[in-house]
């Protein structure tokens, strides 16, 4: 099959061998895949991505050998492997999870050398990880299904109420898909920053109330007026004993993942903040510990999502309480993958740049 | 009145002007006061210890002016203020939060200028914050209200479950309070790590399971080890999927307070815990942000209690649930306090020392 492949760190397109079904796995064949970061950082630092993420069994890649990435994607399926069920037809549309199971252990699909991910014209999966795509939604929002789950996640780990107040900062995918999913969690204010325009202009699409500059404004400042209002905007009581105005429950999501984030996001907080820390700092960090303990904060690092989430994610985008429409800003073949990595390092232009292997 | 004085970084015993107590305070002599680690660093890095505390209001210390520190004692009632219901009648013992409140403002007690705390012969309290000791409690088991309750909030924070494992690292004052929270909480086992023989003693004789040294057994090992069986001894059930022995939940307290233990700890732990950190670190730390995202940790930072945790802490003391006949290994008067604050830097030697004044 044609594949982008990740050789020698470098990607070219080449023909690699179609990937065989075995036990309980179906063959399929790409019809969309979205390029994520983590693609990005494991093509330039390879190493260091493999080293901090040695304790994860399913990523199993040599990188003297070939790697097929992609992982966020929607497939049609093929052929069934020896021991399936054979539920969903050939031409059904699938997606799924980015694992397969073989004989007991997992395989992360599109990080790991012998299973290709959608930058391949097939993939095999584990049939009994398959979603079929209802009817009549569009292939590539159904692409969307993996990265907004990681948002997903992160809202449902956060445990947010109504009453609470959200600061995203940072508005990439990641910080995108946590808009989505904490409008459908009906948090409001939801307060966005970024220092890019467009990424911010995105951030209003998905839902975000308030989007902010913080090269010109600082999200702290907006997150303390705004969490001293009730959701009709009313300012909220004072305290008798101690005069000072009561305040709304504050959830911070780290989605930028560079160092010297969160421990700004520390000085900015106010007592009592839960952090959701969603982008992944694949450096070593400084913080303040201090300003952490003084303030009792909480941060919660998530990864990921499960499988039960996933799938809400994918009735979410079906039943359109999900955004989709801006999120999709460019499509390529194979040969343009490699000149959609160096893309995506502009914020201006993109947010998520889909695949199509057949084109 | 006699006080050992914190002035120009020293400690020196001196008289100073008795406090008056304003409205709704009450006038106490101090019984028993015990030596904290915080008041070692705020003598020793005084311009830190008030830089990492800025946002809390409640401490207002010029370093131009004396201090006298003290915030774990014992007191009895000598003389009401005005505006004072006067419920407990001159003689009375009682124990405090460390709070003053004057004019809709607080002053922590033993951290301000103008609100002296135990290592003075008089304190004037808020008479509305004021608990009774009950009859028949030696007066330097209920000094250790305040020190048992910083274990008790941790633990609290922690959300503890019976199937949880427990592992503290460092038993110094704040692990030992932890240990014996966690005991009363029916967690087990309890795991305490401290390189300090006599810190490993006093943390079984809080009620730690398992001690460790970590010098020459990993406190990881033998959590993982442990982790894995049921709360009889018996191996947990595989698991049919993935071949992988199922494990109970695990919670980590940081009672250390060092940069470089945050990290370890991280290294150390499995997927899902959470740790709970209430060793006090005043200094910039290095964490590796990708070690807690592959494991989806989480951290609470956390620090003092609240009022109710405080009278729960006096009510554990009262019943003999909380335990504290080991704890205090030592008393001084006034003029042995200095010595004292030298002392307590060798862990082999005392775990809580108390101040009485009127020695």
């Amino acid at each position: 099959m044609r594949a982008a492949v990740m050789r020698q760190r470098a990607l070219v397109v080449d023909d690699v061998p179609a990937p065989v079904p075995g036990h309980g796995e179906v063959l399929v064949r790409t019809l969309a895949c979205g390029i994520c970061g983590s693609d990005l950082h494991l093509l330039r630092h390879g190493d260091r991505f493999r080293e901090n993420f040695a304790g994860a069994t399913s990523f199993r890649m040599d990188p003297a050998r070939d790697v097929v990435m992609g992982h966020e994607f929607c497939a049609e399926v093929v052929e069934h492997g020896p021991g399936t069920q054979r539920q969903l037809p050939a031409g059904r549309r699938v997606v799924s999870v980015p694992v397969t199971v073989r004989g007991g252990g997992t395989h992360s699909v599109g990080f790991s050398n012998d299973a290709p991910g959608g930058y391949g014209e097939y993939m095999v999966l584990s049939e009994r990880l398959l979603l079929p795509v209802p009817d009549g939604i569009e292939t590539a929002r159904t692409a969307l299904t993996e990265p907004l789950a990681v948002g997903w996640h992160a809202v449902a780990r956060a445990h947010v109420e109504p009453g609470d107040v959200a600061l995203v900062i940072g508005c990439g995918p990641i910080g995108l898909a946590v808009v989505n999913a904490l409008r459908v969690a009906d948090v409001h204010p939801i307060i966005a920053a970024d220092f890019s325009a467009r990424r911010r202009e995105l951030a209003v699409a998905m839902g975000a109330d308030v989007v902010l500059d913080p090269a010109t404004t600082s999200p702290y400042a907006s997150f303390a007026e705004l969490s001293a209002r009730a959701r009709d905007g009313a300012p909220l009581p004072l305290d008798a004993l101690t005069g000072a105005r009561a305040l709304r429950n504050g959830v911070f999501f780290e989605c930028v993942g560079v160092p010297g984030v969160l421990d700004r996001m520390m000085a900015g907080a106010r007592r009592g903040c839960r952090f959701v820390v969603v982008g992944v700092c694949m450096e070593p960090d400084r913080i303040r510990p201090a300003l952490a303990i003084t303030k009792e904060l909480s941060l919660h690092f998530v990864l990921g999502y499960t499988a039960a989430e996933f799938a809400a994610t994918l009735r979410g985008i079906a039943d359109g309480s999900l955004r989709t429409e801006p999120l999709v800003t460019g499509r390529v073949g194979l040969d343009g993958v490699a000149g959609a990595f160096r893309e995506l390092d502009n914020p201006e232009h993109h947010a998520k740049i889909l695949v199509e292997p057949w084109r």
